[in-house]
Formats: C-alpha cells, sequence, structure tokens
C-alpha cells in the first residue's frame, strides 16, 4: 500500500512582499530555503523510502524539492516536472500589492477571487510580461492549453489529468513525493479525497511541513498526518 | 546541429581530503558549490537554450547540476540520472588517504592504477561499508552489472551503452547538459573524439568550466570550447 507525501513550497519573495504571484517564476527567501530542508528532515526522520518525485515547472517548488532531497540524503530520486502541476494562475491579478487590490476592487470581491471554488479573476492580457506565452519553459505546452486565468475548479482540471497519467502508475510502483503549490495540492486533496467544493476551501497544507497520506491499494487514502505535528493544520475527512 | 555542454563537478570533501573517493556518495564543499553556480552563470551568458539534463546517481554531482540549473535560471529543465554516469570505481582504494596508499603500494603502483587505461586496482571486498550493494539506491541495479572495482576502459563499457539508449536519443531533439564526474565525462569525450587509449589520458576537464561540444547530424564533434577561456585544458583533437 501506498504512501504520498505531499509537500507546499516555503516562502517565496513575493509572499514576503504579499503580491499576487501564480504563474510568476519567483525564487524562495532565505526562509523558504530553510522550511525546505526541515522538510527533509521530517521525511527522512520518518524512515520512508519514496521512488519517485514530482514537481512542477516553478523554481520555488523545484528548488523545495531539490532541498527537501538533499536533507533527505535522496538527491538520486528520479524526478518528474510538469506545467500541470504549477500553481493556480491569477489572471490579472498577477503581480499586484494584494492591499492594492483589495482598496482597488473591495476586500469581498477580492475574497470571492482568492476563496470561491469556480470564480477565475479576469484573464491576464496575451501582452502582459507575465504571460507565460513569452515564457521558454512552456513552448512545448499548446497553446489552448496555456491558462491566462484560473479558478481552484480550473486548475483542479489541468491536475487531474497528469495525476492520472503519470502519477498513478508511480504510485503503483513506490511511495512518492510531490513538492508543489498551494492549490495544485489542494486539487489533488479534493480529488484523493472526494471533498466537495466547500471541504477542499477549509483545507490549508502549512508550508515546510509535508502532509503523509496512506493509500490503500485503489488509491484512497486510509489515514494521513502532518509530520511536525505541533504546525498541523486539520486533516481533510475521510468519507 | 545538437550541443552538448559536460559540467565536472566541483570540489567535494574527500577531493579535500586527498581520499580515493569513487563511489562514496561524498558531498561538495562550499567551493564546490561555488564552482557550481560559476558553471550556470558562463552557461546563461552563452545564451543557448538546453533541452534536457542528465547526471549521476551521486549527490555532488547532481548538486552540481542542480546549482548550475539554478543560476542558468533554467530550473525547470528536465533530469535523468542513472548509475552509468557515476565517477570510475576506485575499488580497494575507496577512501583510502592518497599519500597513504602511495607509501603503502609505492608510487609507481599508484600511477598505473590512477592513469592507465584498462588496470582496476582490486576490488571493494562485498562486505565493505562502502560497496555499492549496501546501498539503496541501486537497489534497481542488477548485482552482476554493480562493479566493485573499474579502471577507465570498464567505466566506458558502462557509460557507453546509457551514451546510446538515453543521450542519443535526447541529442536528437535539441541540446543537452551533463553534469557528471572526471572519469565518466572522460568516457564520453574519447567515445565522441574516437580518441585512443594514450589520448584519452591527456584530456582533463576542469571543475566549474563548462566543456561546449558543437556536434554535426551524426554527433561527430565539429568544434569545442571550454566556457572560462582563462582556465582551459587543452581541448581533444578533432580526427
Amino acid at each position: 500500500m501506498p504512501k504520498l507525501a505531499l509537500i507546499r513550497h516555503g516562502q517565496s519573495q513575493w509572499n514576503l512582499e504579499n503580491r499576487f504571484t501564480g504563474w510568476v517564476d519567483v525564487n524562495l527567501t532565505e526562509e523558504g530555503e530553510k522550511q525546505a530542508s526541515k522538510s527533509g528532515e521530517l521525511l527522512k526522520a520518518s524512515g520512508i523510502q519514496f521512488s519517485q518525485a514530482f514537481t512542477s515547472f516553478q523554481t520555488r517548488a523545484i528548488r523545495t524539492l531539490w532541498l527537501t532531497l538533499t536533507s533527505m540524503g535522496a538527491c538520486y530520486l528520479p524526478e518528474k516536472k510538469s506545467w500541470r502541476l504549477n500553481e493556480r494562475h491569477y489572471g490579472a491579478l498577477t503581480g499586484l500589492d494584494k492591499a492594492e487590490t483589495a482598496q482597488k476592487h473591495g476586500d469581498e470581491q477580492v475574497r470571492i477571487w482568492r476563496r470561491s471554488y469556480d470564480i477565475a479573476p479576469p484573464p491576464l492580457s496575451k501582452d502582459d510580461e507575465f504571460h507565460p506565452s513569452h515564457d521558454a519553459r512552456y513552448a512545448n505546452v499548446p497553446a489552448n492549453e496555456l491558462p491566462d486565468t484560473e479558478s481552484l475548479k480550473t486548475t483542479l482540471e489541468r491536475v487531474i489529468p497528469y495525476w492520472n497519467s503519470d502519477i498513478v502508475p508511480a504510485l503503483k510502483d513506490g511511495n512518492v513525493l510531490i513538492a508543489a503549490h498551494g492549490n495544485s495540492l489542494r486539487a489533488i486533496v479534493k480529488h484523493l479525497y472526494g471533498l466537495n467544493e466547500d471541504e477542499i476551501m477549509q483545507v490549508e497544507i502549512p508550508t515546510g511541513n509535508p502532509l503523509l497520506i496512506d493509500l490503500d491499494d485503489n488509491l484512497k487514502p486510509i489515514s494521513a498526518k502532518y509530520l511536525d505535528e505541533a504546525r498541523a493544520n486539520p486533516l481533510p475527512s475521510i468519507k
């Protein structure tokens, strides 16, 4: 029966500056690097052996994986990277200061964009410097699949095909580690636990604290725990 | 016409301590980390875009790749890791101090082990803590393929099948980056340039200085250069 560890990347430069980040390729801060190394120490102490690691195309998640593997002593693990594990795309909010955005659009509108399941912000213009079509790393992604805004719902719609095509087969072969983002990990948790739209909005994986899920052979969650119990958030409930 | 960049890992803890390392999984020193970051800066300045990266199962080469990709701004590149790109296995010399080994066996014998093409040191005992059969990362390598000593000749005999099976197809799709070790890179250079046994022993890729090789469509070298010309060694000659 396979185990799945979900790691949310630690603090990035724009988390620190309180800006909407989404698909912008911001690096970790020194604090974010420490959180990643801490995740690796917790996983090493757990004694679990993994056979495959996954991450997104974004530096803050990739480096979280690398720093985790380094402190686990498991740099040699095979890694796969996919844009489908990227953070939710924040559309026209990308790059904006969160407080200024609230002043401009009102707290309630910003709360809806951030916390509703299926309402996306306005799309980011294709001319914007942050639009993914200007970024070489997405050159092989079909243009009609590159988002210019996303809700959690549409994030899930591009994460789950990758879960099925690449992560499920890896779980048949052993334990899997995924280093990704608040919302791409939420998509996986919603799918795994069969949560409804309200329930998933209550799930918030803390940074630097691996969520370890025991799965049965049909990949249904049996039990779960955060490895740093002192900093744990409520676990998703098993139905 | 594809380009191939070969990066030799920088200083490791046992380079510093003057010990035979081979397959022991020693980490980079701070100096080695700086050399890796420097390689990435040189590659970034070259403006070349890569489509695939390769490295060994050994932390010092993997972290060299990661630090290189980080300073290139190309963490998202796909990576493949293989034990076939590992450093030459130093057999029973593994872990020994180089000066003490010379005192015990004589300078001439040590020179032969280090510099001859096809003479391997005595094998490392299967009971030795450093024997690869005790290391979880090699669990999927057939026991009869795991070396307990190697010459450059036998190193080449396990590198080149991987060159043909995995690296050649990647070169058909774009430019390739390999972060590996003095002797696994020598194996690739000997194969590419068709060098004889004496010629390859003269090739020494410096650390932290990517060797960039332009290949023709049949993967024959057309030209080559070190990106840090001030610290270049003589290039292999094209026949």
